[in-house]
């Protein structure tokens, strides 16, 4: 498998999730995973199946609509049941695989799992051999594998290449490593493990120390041929490798790496913005490739420079990552067709009823402001998603704020059997006095611990995003969404939208969340 | 100079100013300078005096205010009116560096510069014996040295060594490296550089692909003592090296960097928010250090594991970067004295007059709020350093929103000379009305082009913290923000603010934000 092509494996889905407050609902998945084969992804991992019901389905549902456009992959743990869960999930899906492992660092073996060795050996070879019983494809991870003790860890993957592992992750799970050293690692596998090069080698990086990107190259540069990585970065701490900066990296130095990777770059930007949007995680204006400002100069030298030759500042053509495509502007007279195009084209697929319901709403949208632009059109679906999960509907809100003056709000709910709740509160600004009256209406404890707003095109007119997170009595994070031009408006939306999936959360198994690498 | 000591040349007050929007008030600079000191860093690059009377007084300032505690570098072309102007803005500092260069890359020399290699050579050398002629210790850069050519390279930079230079920066001015390439580069010059031991080797990275820390480290291991970099990896495009990586990972691997570095990373926290308070530019919350999920663990597995062993998982102890740092909680009851001691904690010096202003707004917040939290302190003292430069100040804000509903507004403001005007307008939501009112009285043409809300502190009585950015008629952007528990004032106070620095800005000389490197 001395392939010169470099895999793209996606983890946005799972390990992503992992963020404070990234968790998504299947609907949402499935949006992400149409656009990442949009962007021509090669794996997508879908989920842990084992962890949550939530989980199980939206890995069901992403094998269902994937197809055999890319390989949707399961995690699990190297314990029976988790592999048995994680194949049945997988039933659906026409190229599936099963992702298993276990920690091989000392302060993994010793600290977590609390077993020698030779019993993770074991357990690594059992896990791979029975995942191999449902699924010609299983790829095997040595959790903390930067941290581990060479030899041990290729012991375990000689282990686990006899007993049948396709594809062996090489993760540095802490963000430990250097590039130098993480590539010597990787070519030590490369060069000493018989029958390595009938399987794939993969890296999974984590960003701690700022390395991720530079780690997963020196990987690819010394034999690995998959990398896992996330759309934004997204991921537990400080993330993962960025696949948008990875797959840039390799093309632009092909000189270098001399590796084919298939991906479609023009969609990085949407990919990126769908990511942020449902999420509500925004990257920082000086992130690679798809920050606001990876493109911008404001130096009159480099625009100088720029002008006369763009090379001489921009080593790549912001056309190649998707930010000058053209924006299409819908208006009140753009009909249901357009409305439908170009939803498609940014990565959302409705069936009638809630396309109907967006088109409603776009409408509402485009009389108020004269263009809707894709950001607005992202924004409302966004906010549009949030329906499904309703117990209290938001009837009308009502607000008389400024200084001096006390802040005033009247709000009004209605419950799923369609009685009215109203009240009314003050605070020290809008968006507490909303807080109060909708947390006195809803009645459900939660402490509000963050909140963002965006206006997510350029002009005073354009949509509100807002984005709040409340912590539940149990200590669980809700993230709740709304967008609307009154952006107080918006903030009661998304108040509203967090309890509705506090409330309808179900109580998760002791497993929820639980995601090793 | 073979020291085991890398030094750390911040360049946020520089190369981190070039971020579009990012430019800062002299006040500003000194307040990020004195935290720099508090941080430890080796050199302060204060500004590139020739480019604006702003920059030629802030290096002045900065120079006066950092005595001998670290060196205040300036920057130059490689032309004598700019050396001779850096090297009058220096004449404050106690330890003074100029810095100049010209680019050697074929396409600087081809595209930009438009001269021969011979020609470029000739006014490097004589830029450096200028500046010695002022100066003692002069730094060289080459700029986009990643992309010139090995051996030219290396001429350039043994013809400075001998004309005279103390520091040698070797910028990877497009963000084009990879670490091994970039390691090579430095070995390369490290090793056959005619007396080269005895200046100090620099390296000065760009993120455009993701790898501004590693190949900084990667210059490190093979030579090069001096990291050149920002709080928050800010700058132009992608950004340059992130201080709090580059630092972190020297410490946390000095089994592999065997080097020391002088930063007291306790600090790191609060100069990122500093920072990001006065430019108003967040870092994502997958940010390496300084993110806010960079130390957070959503995973049940993950925190079951820090929970056993805190290192299963986490690599740094997030007290070694002031995450933990008791939060001290001030309130109504708090004297003149405690206010004044955590401002300076928090990196804040005031003269008398302007710490009488604070704490009058200091009791109005702790009057509404119970507790004042140093979020809500560095809120207000950026909401306060506007103060200075108002041309307009705003009396009075009232606003009535909701849907269903016409959002209005009405705003007093009042004129240097006391006159008042009143006027009231309606727009799509409450931010539009007010933008539509206030834009209406000052009149003055400008494009709101962007703007955020963020709580400062956690809790729905945080203050409100807008920042908005506007386009003014010549294409220039002003940042102006706001504070205020009431988020549609803070709005309001934003756009004042941001008219107010477009109506008092100095026509731009021809120069002004043109940076090299």
């Amino acid at each position: 498998m001395s392939s010169d092509k470099v895999y793209i494996f996606d983890t946005t889905l799972r390990d992503g999730e992992q963020s404070p407050g990234a968790s998504m609902n299947t609907a949402e998945k499935l949006d992400i995973a149409r656009q990442l084969l949009r962007l021509g992804v090669d794996v997508i991992e879908a989920g842990f199946p084992i962890s949550s019901p939530g989980d199980f389905e939206s890995v069901r549902r992403i094998g269902e609509a994937v197809g055999d456009a890319a390989v949707v992959c399961a995690l699990s743990r190297a314990v029976p049941k988790d592999i048995e869960v994680a194949a049945d999930a997988l039933a659906t899906a026409a190229r599936p695989r099963i992702h298993t492992g276990i920690g091989v660092s000392e302060s993994h073996l010793r600290d977590k799992l609390r077993i020698t060795r030779e019993e993770a050996l074991e357990r690594a070879v059992a896990a791979v051999k029975l995942a191999r019983g449902f699924c010609d494809d299983v790829e095997f991870y040595a959790e903390d594998a930067a941290r581990a003790e060479p030899a041990y860890l290729r012991t375990v993957i000689q282990a686990v290449v006899k007993a049948g592992a396709t594809v062996v992750n090489i993760p540095d799970t802490t963000g430990y490593a250097y590039p130098e050293e993480f590539g010597a690692l990787i070519r030590g596998l490369v060069e000493n493990v018989e029958g390595i090069a009938d399987v794939r080698v993969s890296v999974h990086c984590h960003d701690d120390l700022g390395m991720a990107t530079a780690n997963a190259l020196a990987g690819v540069a010394n034999g690995a041929r998959q990398v896992e990585c996330t759309i934004n970065g997204l991921g537990e701490r400080a993330g993962n490798t960025a696949m948008e900066e990875v797959v840039m990296a390799l093309k632009h130095r092909n000189d270098h790496f001399g590796v084919d990777v298939g991906i479609n770059t023009r969609e990085f930007i949407r990919t990126s913005k769908l990511v942020t949007s449902i999420t509500g995680i925004s990257v920082q204006p000086n992130k690679a490739i798809v920050g606001a400002n990876a493109f911008a100069h404001s130096s009159g030298i480099h625009q100088d420079g720029v002008l006369k030759e763009r090379s001489t500042y921009e080593i790549i053509d912001p056309v190649e990552v998707g930010v000058l495509e053209t924006s299409i502007v819908l208006t009140a007279r753009s009909g249901r067709h357009a409305l439908r195009h170009r939803l498609a084209e940014l990565g959302y697929e409705l069936n009638d009823d809630a396309f109907e319901q967006m088109y409603a709403r776009f409408l509402a949208v485009a009389d108020k402001k004269k263009q809707v632009f894709d950001g607005d059109l992202e924004a409302i679906m966004s906010d549009q998603a949030q329906v499904a999960v309703e117990v209290y509907h938001l009837e009308k809100v009502q607000v008389v704020c400024g200084e001096p003056g006390i802040p005033t709000c009247t709000v009004e709910l209605i419950d799923r059997d369609g009685s009215h709740h109203i009240g009314s509160a003050y605070g020290d600004g809008p968006v507490d006095a909303v807080y109060q009256v909708i947390s006195k209406l809803v009645g459900v404890p939660n402490e509000l611990t963050e909140f963002t707003v965006q206006g997510v095109t350029a002009g005073t007119d354009a949509l509100g995003e807002v984005t709040i997170r409340v912590k539940a009595a149990d200590g669980r994070i809700f993230t709740g969404r709304g967008a609307h031009p009154d952006i107080i408006v918006a903030c009661a939306k998304a108040y509203t939208n967090a309890l509705n999936r506090l409330l309808t959360s179900q109580a998760d198994s002791a497993l929820a969340g639980t995601n090793p690498l």
